[in-house]
């Protein structure tokens, strides 16, 4: 099948030989965050509902794809990127399972049925006035800083739309881990598991996976950590699992 | 030095040839957190007021003795616990840097100057309403039970205690942390750094410390995991120089 691409996308595998996405460098590249997220979260194998949030080039459904037969619905705030997340929905011909909205994420929370068994977000990362953060390109400002929503507000719609007993997922920088745990507990998404990820053996974490049970009750698993790169400065194995090679 | 000792009593090295502990296997026995967090808490070198809650036998008040000249206090409500603790700075002759004090931590509160620069605590593990982890001896059920302090109570009182950006340093379960963040929060005491201990690598974490500061802004740092034994069952370097090894 052949891509529908405007001036400037491109074509990548996000899974080698397996999935494809289309992006543009200009406006929007997946990272090895969206991967780690998809790869990290609880998913029902044969079916249910799963929703992600601030869904950007549609990288996360794309990639939960291949762990659960679920449907997968994408919303995302930029029609550029509903564009992209769309024509590479037809590309792996997926259409049956993976449907994107283009809505800003304050706007679904007004219609939340509470029955998603999963949602997941990898939120904007940086606090919208932190002036040295900003991003001379509208499109990356703001999918990384909060524009259009915060921190508490993507925790607090993603407790809105989940089923009790349904599981959200993060992926955030390690200075806003104690924000995320705490808007987390005050919509009683309690956390249940949380992975931090070290960019070498030996270094701080730089990025952390947490994911919270709705109404759920305390009781915290702090997973082995993923190490990005071994002593080499390759990928370490986990990760190069995690990207299905 | 010989050692004053009672019936049951007996001296362990707390670090190879270099100091001293009395313990007991039917009173208490000190163990790794205390170790690992007597090494993880930042202390002011050459002078500084520090004080340890829960102090026990007063391993932790031991062993910050190699890493700061500041005049060490602990505190503890158990007797028995704290003619060990003093005859065991008897025995390393450190009377003039460590002071025991026999009394409840909830009463040390009325008092608080504000004026310490660091406090820690290896609180009661377990929360007293959980008939299963009982133990068969009271002054284990005290030290492990929150039976004459809650974690919560622990928090509160280390903040009080503090000077403006002084430190507390906690050891904790993993199945506890969340409680234990959302009450460093709630005293104001910002979680400033945190490290796991996972017993083996690829095990989840069993143990968990934490650093905050008082008054702090947010800003949390996730350590490098502490991995305690290595592929051959034996302790890993790390914890070995913990012990002094």
């Amino acid at each position: 099948m052949t891509a529908r691409l405007y001036v400037g996308e491109r074509v990548d595998y996000i899974i080698e030989n397996e999935l494809k996405i289309i992006q543009s460098s200009s406006v929007f590249t997946f990272s090895l965050d969206a991967v780690l997220l998809a790869n990290f979260v609880h998913v029902p194998i044969k079916k249910g509902k799963l929703l992600d949030l601030c869904t950007g080039t549609g990288a996360i459904p794309l990639l939960l794809t291949r762990r659960t037969n679920g449907r997968i619905t994408g919303i995302e705030i930029q029609e550029k990127l509903v564009s992209m997340a769309e024509r590479s929905v037809e590309l792996n011909q997926l259409e049956n399972q993976i449907n994107v909205i283009h809505a800003n994420i304050l706007d679904s929370e007004r219609n939340a049925e509470q029955d998603y068994d999963v949602v997941t977000c990898n939120p904007p990362y940086f606090a919208s006035q932190n002036p040295e953060d900003h991003h001379s390109n509208e499109h990356f400002a703001i999918a990384r800083h909060e524009i259009h929503c915060t921190l508490d507000d993507v925790v607090r719609i993603s407790a809105k739309h989940l089923r009790n007993g349904g599981k959200a997922a993060f992926v955030h920088r390690p200075e806003r881990l104690m924000d995320l745990l705490t808007s987390m507990r005050k919509y009683n998404l309690e956390p249940k598991r949380l992975q931090l990820v070290h960019p070498k053996e030996g270094k701080e974490a730089n990025m952390v996976l947490v994911e919270g049970a709705k109404n759920g009750k305390p009781d915290l698993k702090l997973l082995p950590p993923i190490v990005v790169f071994d002593q080499n400065g390759q990928y370490s194995e986990e990760v190069m699992q995690a990207y299905g090679r």
